[in-house]
C-alpha cells in the first residue's frame, strides 16, 4: 500500500504568486489550483502543470447583460417589519430594515396582484382595494387601518446585489460596482447563460474542472441598511421566487402560491419550522427546474472534456444532495465549506461516488466568520485553523473525504510562515487518514443504526446546527462510532426500518426538529411505542415529542418516563420519585460536575419505572426509562464537551441494550477517539485535546493496551501490531 | 385615642387547660376562644367570660346520618392516570394512583351515562358500547382499544373521607373512624343539615359566634394511596360535582356538562388554565346554590342571636368573596389562614364591613405545612412564627385586619414558653398596628391604580401564588404602597377604567395568568395599546401577552419592546441593540448582583426605543420601553427578595411616569417600609429584616430624617413629630 504523500489539495492561486504556488505544491502537496471571486489565474500559474479548477457563478458572470436586463435579476418576497397602526391611515415604508443596496421594490409586477397586506392582529388579509403603494416615497398606505392593529406587507423585490458577491465585498472591504444575479428561470436569461457558458468554455481551455458556485439560487442571506444579517436560512427556498415562477407554479400545481405561503407570517418557512404542504411543493417545483438546468450545464461541461464540481453552499438551493435523484445530474465532485464534524459529514455522505472535497477554515480573508482579525494585525491563523480542524477530524475518522482545500486570497496567507508550517502538517495528517482508511467505514460494535428523527429527515441530513459554529447535539453525534441516518415522520408512518435500533428526537417544542403537530398523529406515536416496546431505544433531548395536546406536553411521556411542567399542570403533585442512579452505565466516564448550558427546565417524572441519573426530581437533567422490552434516555439539555460526547455514546448503546459490546475498538479516555478500519486493517487513535493524553484501547476481543498521545496527535497502527500490544 | 392593649385575639382552647387559657387571656390578650377539629370546650372554659367561637363543619357534623345515607356523600370526577394500551384489550384499574380511603367508585349512577372513556392519542371519546366496567375488580375494560394509544377514564366517585378531616387526621396522626362529607345539594341532605343546625344551636347556647368551616364544598385536595397530595387547586370547583348536580345543571343551563368539561383532559380546569365557558357556567351554578344555602344558615344563626363567621379556606368554594353579591349573605366575619402578605390581603380586602380575622402560623400541630417538626422534637415554633409574621406585616401595613388568632391544639403550644413570650410580643405589635391605623388606608403618592391583569381578574384576587409559601410576584406587590386591583380581559374589552395607571401581566404562556388566547382578541390588544399610547404604563413579567400567533409570541412586542425566541425564528438576526442603561430609575436602589431565580430565557429586543437595564442583548433580564406617551417595563423573571421588591415599586412609578413623586413617605432602605396614615396622622417605619437597619424617611414634602430600627422593629411616630425631625 503506497503512502499518499502529496496531492488531494486545492489552493486558491493568484496572479504574480507563481513562486509561492510552486513552494506550496511542494510543502502542502497542492495538486490543484483555483481562482477566487475577483481573481484570475495568470498564464504563468496555469502553466505550472497543476490541475486547474475554475470557479464559476454563472448567474452573475455577465454583469453587462444583467444590467441590460435588470427585470430578469433575481427576486424574492420580503415581509415588512411589523408596524402598529396609530391611526386609521397607516403609512409603511416597506423596505425599512432591509438593505437598499441589496433590494429594490418590484413595481413592474402589479403589487395588487403579487403583494399581500396582512392585519396581524385580526389575522385577516387587507383587501387590495384598501391600500395603495406610492412608488416615489416607497410607502404603502393602508387607508382604513384598524387603529392599534399590527400590519405587515409581503412584497416582491428585485435583488440588485447578489448575496455571495455582497458577502465577499463586505468582508474584504471592496469598493466598486455591486454585482447582481440573473434568474435562469426566465427563458431569455436561461438561453443567455447557456450561450455564455459555451463561450466561456471556449475561452478557458486551461481549466480542467469547472466548480459551479453553485447553480442559481442562494440560500436567503438578507441584510439590513447597516449591511448586517437580518435573516439567514441555509436551506431556505426564497431566492428562487419571482412573479414568473409563481405563475409557472400555478400552471404546474393547479393552485396559486400566495405571498403568505412563502413568508408564512414572517417565519419564512425557515428550516426551524415544520414544513407545510405548499412550501414542500415549492421546494419540489424549484428542485425540478434546478436539476434540469444543472444537468444541462454538466452535460455541456462533459462535452467540452472537463469535469463539473458543485459547490455545496451559497447557490446550492434546489440541487438537494440528500433528495433522490441527485446523482442523475452526474456532477464529478462536490465541494463544501467545513469547520466541524457535522459539516464534514454533510459533504462526505452525499450519495454517489463523486469526489468529495472540503474547504477548510480560515478563508484567506482578513477576518473570520465572527469578523475577528485572522490574516491581519494580531490575527492568529494557526489557532483559527487548528480550532476547526480539531472538530473536523472527529467526523473525518467516521467518513473520510477525497480532498481538502482553502478559499480566499493567497497573497494574505503567504505572509504567515507559521501558518504555512501548520498547514503542511495538517495536509499530511489528512492524507494519512485518507491513505489509512481508503475512505472505508470504520468498524462499529453497535449493531444497526441510530436514527435522528425530525420533520425534514434525510433531506436535511447534517443541517441542524443550533449553536453554530461551536457545536450542538448533531456535532456530538457526528463523531460517534455508530451508523446514523436522518429520518422524518413519514419514515415512521410507513413502518420503522428493521435496521434502526435507536431513535433520537431533539429540539424545541413546535419546531421542525422536535416535530410539532406530527406528534398528534396516531400512526407516529403508535409505531414508535411499538418499536420501543419490542426492544428499540429512544433518546429524547430538550423538548422531544412535544405538543400540548389531550392533557400532556411530551406525547411520549410513557416511553420517556418524564414530562415537562409548562405551567398548566401545577395543581398536580409531582409524586413520582423513582430510583436515583448516579452510577448508571451512561455516567461511567463523566469527569465534571453535571450541568447543561442549553437546558429545558421543569422536567419531572411521569413513570416510576424511570431512573434519575442527574438533576432533581423537580428538575430532571438526565434520566433513563424502560418501556416494554425497550429503553429510553432523556437529556434536558446538553453542552458540547467531552463528557456529553461520551454520555451520548453510552446513551445510544444503553438505549439499544448493547452496552456489553461498547468496549470493542474503544478508547477509554473521553478526550480521545479510536477507529478500526477492517478493509485496511489499520487503527487510528486520536487525541482531540490540546494537552497530551493517555488512553487505554480495547481491541475487538476486549483486550487492552495503553497508548500515549501528544497534543492533537493521531497514531496509526496495524491490526496485528495493536493486537500484539493488547493484553 | 385610647390604646388597644388587649383583645382582637382568638385562641383554640381545650378542656383541662383553664389555667393556661387564663394566663393567655392576660399575656396574649385573648378575648375569644374556639374549639378545633376533634376538641370540645369544657364548661369551665366556657365560663371564663371570654367570647366563644364554635367551629362548625355542617357537612360532616352528623356522621351517623351520613353513614345511613352514603349515597348522599360528596362526589367528584376523577380522571384515571393515562395508560398506554399494549394490546387490543386494555384493562384499567381506574382508581389506581388515588386514595382508596378517600374515594369509592360510584356505580350506582350508570357509568355508561356519567362516565367517559377517552382515547388521548386520537383525541376521540370511546363509545360506551366498547367498554365495560367490572365492579368486582374495579377495572374498566376497553374491548377494542387501539394498540399503543393512551386512554383515560373520567369516572364519578363518592368521597368517603372528607378532605379537611383527612388532612387533620393525617397531619396529627390520628386513628379512628374517617369522617365523610354530605352533599347539601341533595334535598334530603339539605333538609337534614338545616334541622341538625337548628338543633345544634339549641345545644350550644354558650357560643357567641358560629364559624362555618366553611359551607359545603372543599377545594379539591386529592390524595393517593400513600396519602400524599395528588392534586390541589385552591379555587377548584370539583367537590361540588355529583350525578344529581349534573342533572340539575342541564335543566337550568339547557345543556349537559360532559365529564370532559370538568376533567378537561386532565388539566381539571385548574385555576392555572384559561377558564372555558362551560366551567364558568359551572362555577356560577354552584355559587348560586352555595350562596342560597349560606344565606339560610346565616339567617338562622342571626335568629338565634349569634353571629356567623365564614372560614375563607377549606369548603369556601361557591361563596366567592370576590364576586358580586358576597355581602348579601350577611356574614358577620370572615377568617382565613395567613402566612404572607398575599394571604393577609386576600382576607383584608374581602368586600363589606364584616370582621376580618387571620389565623396565623404555625398551627398548634406537631408539624408544619412542609411536614417539618414544629411543636415536637427540635421544632422551633418561634422561628416558624416569625418567618411568616414578617411577611404578613408587609401586607398588614397596607390593609389592616380586625383580629388575629391561631388554630390547632393548645396542649402542644403551652409546652413552649419561648413561643408564649414571642406571641405576647406579636399580639401587642398587631394591636399597635390596629390602634395606629384604625384600619385606614395609608397614604400613597402614586396617583391611580396598578391593575393586575389575568384571565380571572377580580374573582381571584390575591389567589395567584406560584412558589407558595415562599413568595412570588403577587407577594412582592402585596406590600407596595400602591393601590391595586385585579382585572380580567373583559375589563379590558369594555374599556380600561380611567383610574388605572399601570397594567401588569405576569405568568407562563398559555396559562390563565398570562392570558392564553385572550391575546389574540383584537379588542384586548387595541385597548391596551391605546391605553399605553395615551400615557399608561405596562409591566410584563415572564411570558406576558404570549400566544404564538401571526408571526409572534409576545403579542404586545411593540409595547414591551422585547420578544421571546421560541425556536421558530432562529433564522432572524437579533440586531436590535438599544441603549444599555444600568443607572435607570428602576435600578437605583439595587444592592446585589442581578439574577432571577424564576426566569424565561431567550428574550431579545423588538424595538430600538427600548433600553436594556440588565442581562444581555440576547438574554434580556430587565428592560424598559416607551410607546406613544406611555412606558413599559419587562422582567424576564423575578426573585422574592428586597431588590425585587424595590425594583417593582420603582417600575410601577416609572411606568406611570410618576417617578418624581415616589419619595413621599418613602423609606430609603429597601429592607424597610414606611407608611403614613392620614386619618390617624400616625407614621410607621418597619424593618423587614432580622438585622438592625438604618433608613432615611422622606416626608410628604421630601424632607428627610434618619431612623434606626432593631431587628424586625416597627417604630410609630406622630405626624408632627416626624415632620419636626425632617430636614
Amino acid at each position: 500500500m503506497e503512502k499518499i504523500t502529496k496531492g488531494h489539495f486545492t489552493l486558491p492561486a493568484q496572479a504574480n504568486l507563481e513562486e509561492e504556488v510552486k513552494m506550496l505544491a511542494k510543502r502542502w502537496g497542492v495538486d490543484t489550483i483555483r481562482d477566487s471571486d475577483g481573481t484570475t489565474l495568470s498564464q504563468d500559474i496555469l502553466s505550472l502543470g497543476l490541475t486547474v479548477y475554475s470557479t464559476l457563478c454563472l448567474i452573475r458572470s455577465d454583469q453587462q447583460w444583467i444590467k441590460d436586463h435588470m427585470d430578469m435579476c433575481q427576486q424574492k418576497y420580503l415581509i415588512s417589519f411589523p408596524i402598529t397602526a396609530e391611526s386609521s391611515e397607516l403609512k409603511i415604508k416597506i423596505l425599512k430594515g432591509y438593505s437598499h443596496e441589496q433590494f429594490k421594490i418590484d413595481i413592474k409586477h402589479s403589487p395588487k396582484k403579487y403583494w399581500e397586506v396582512n392585519d396581524r392582529t385580526s389575522g385577516k388579509t387587507v383587501s387590495a382595494r384598501d391600500w395603495e403603494f406610492n412608488e416615489k416615497s416607497c410607502e404603502l398606505v393602508i387607508k382604513k387601518a384598524n387603529k392599534w392593529h399590527v400590519y405587515t406587507v409581503s412584497f416582491l423585490v428585485h435583488q440588485i446585489w447578489e448575496s455571495t458577491s455582497m458577502y465577499n465585498y463586505i468582508t474584504n472591504k471592496w469598493t466598486g460596482e455591486h454585482q447582481a444575479g440573473i434568474d435562469p428561470r426566465q427563458p431569455e436569461a436561461y438561453k443567455h447563460i447557456i450561450e455564455y457558458y459555451k463561450k466561456w468554455l471556449m475561452e478557458h481551455l486551461d481549466s480542467d474542472y469547472v466548480r459551479f458556485t453553485s447553480i442559481a439560487y442562494q440560500f436567503p442571506l438578507i441584510k439590513n441598511e447597516e449591511r448586517k444579517n437580518v435573516f439567514l436560512d441555509w436551506s431556505g427556498f426564497h431566492d428562487c421566487t419571482s412573479a414568473f415562477a409563481l405563475d409557472e407554479f400555478e400552471k404546474e400545481y393547479g393552485y396559486r402560491l400566495l405571498p403568505e405561503h412563502l413568508v408564512d407570517a414572517g417565519y419564512m418557512n425557515a428550516t426551524y419550522t415544520v414544513p407545510k404542504k405548499e412550501y414542500l411543493d415549492w421546494i419540489d417545483f424549484t428542485m425540478k427546474f434546478i436539476r434540469g438546468f444543472s444537468k444541462e450545464l454538466v452535460d455541456i461541461t462533459h462535452k467540452n472534456g472537463k469535469k463539473a464540481f458543485l459547490f455545496f453552499c451559497d447557490h446550492w438551493i434546489g440541487t438537494e444532495p440528500y433528495r433522490e435523484g441527485f446523482e442523475d445530474m452526474k456532477f464529478d465532485g462536490i465541494v463544501g465549506p467545513c469547520l466541524s464534524a457535522i459539516e464534514l459529514r454533510r459533504i462526505a455522505e452525499v450519495p454517489g461516488d463523486s469526489i468529495k472535497e472540503v474547504r477548510l477554515y480560515p478563508y484567506f480573508f482578513e477576518v473570520n466568520l465572527q469578523d475577528e482579525p485572522v490574516f491581519k494585525d494580531n490575527g492568529d491563523p494557526v489557532a483559527e485553523c487548528k480550532k476547526w480542524w480539531k472538530k473536523i477530524r472527529r467526523g473525518l475518522l467516521r467518513r473520510c473525504v477525497d480532498r481538502i482545500g482553502f478559499g480566499g486570497y493567497l497573497e494574505l496567507a503567504v505572509k504567515y510562515p507559521k501558518f504555512i508550517d501548520y498547514v503542511e502538517k495538517l495536509a499530511d495528517e489528512f492524507r494519512e487518514v485518507l491513505h489509512n482508511t481508503k475512505k472505508s467505514i470504520p468498524y462499529s460494535s453497535f449493531k444497526g443504526k441510530l436514527a435522528i428523527l425530525n420533520a425534514w429527515g434525510r433531506s436535511r441530513t447534517w443541517i441542524q446546527q443550533e449553536n453554530w459554529p461551536y457545536g450542538c447535539v448533531a456535532e456530538i453525534l457526528a463523531g460517534l462510532p455508530v451508523e446514523l441516518e436522518f429520518i422524518n415522520f413519514d419514515d415512521i408512518r410507513k413502518g420503522i426500518s428493521m435496521d434502526i435500533k435507536v431513535i433520537l428526537n431533539w429540539g424545541n417544542a413546535y419546531t421542525s426538529w422536535s416535530g410539532g403537530d406530527h406528534w398528534t398523529d396516531t400512526k407516529v406515536v403508535e409505531n414508535i411505542r411499538e418499536f420501543v416496546a419490542n426492544g428499540g431505544g429512544f433518546i429524547g433531548i430538550n423538548e422531544p415529542t412535544a405538543f400540548e395536546y389531550q392533557g400532556r406536553f411530551f406525547q411520549l411521556f410513557d416511553v420517556l418516563g418524564v414530562q415537562k411542567e409548562t405551567g398548566l399542570t401545577l395543581a398536580w403533585s409531582k409524586n413520582i420519585k423513582p430510583q436515583i442512579n448516579n452510577k448508571h452505565f451512561i455516567l461511567e466516564d463523566i469527569k465534571n460536575d453535571f450541568s447543561f448550558k442549553f437546558i429545558t427546565p421543569s422536567i419531572y417524572f411521569s413513570k416510576q419505572s424511570a431512573e434519575l441519573l442527574s438533576g432533581t426530581f423537580d428538575n430532571v437533567l438526565l434520566s433513563a426509562n424502560s418501556f416494554g422490552k425497550g429503553r429510553s434516555v432523556y437529556f434536558a439539555g446538553y453542552n458540547f464537551d467531552y463528557d456529553n460526547i461520551r454520555m451520548m455514546l453510552r446513551a445510544v448503546y444503553w438505549a439499544a441494550g448493547q452496552e456489553s459490546s461498547m468496549k470493542k475498538w474503544f478508547s477509554s479516555n473521553e478526550k480521545t477517539d479510536c477507529a478500526y478500519y477492517p478493509e485496511t486493517k489499520r487503527i487510528a487513535v486520536m487525541n482531540n485535546d490540546y494537552d497530551a493524553e493517555d488512553t487505554v484501547i480495547y481491541n475487538e476481543s476486549g483486550k487492552q493496551t495503553k497508548i500515549e498521545l501528544d497534543s492533537l496527535e493521531i497514531k496509526w497502527f496495524d491490526l496485528d501490531e495493536i493486537n500484539n500490544l493488547c493484553k
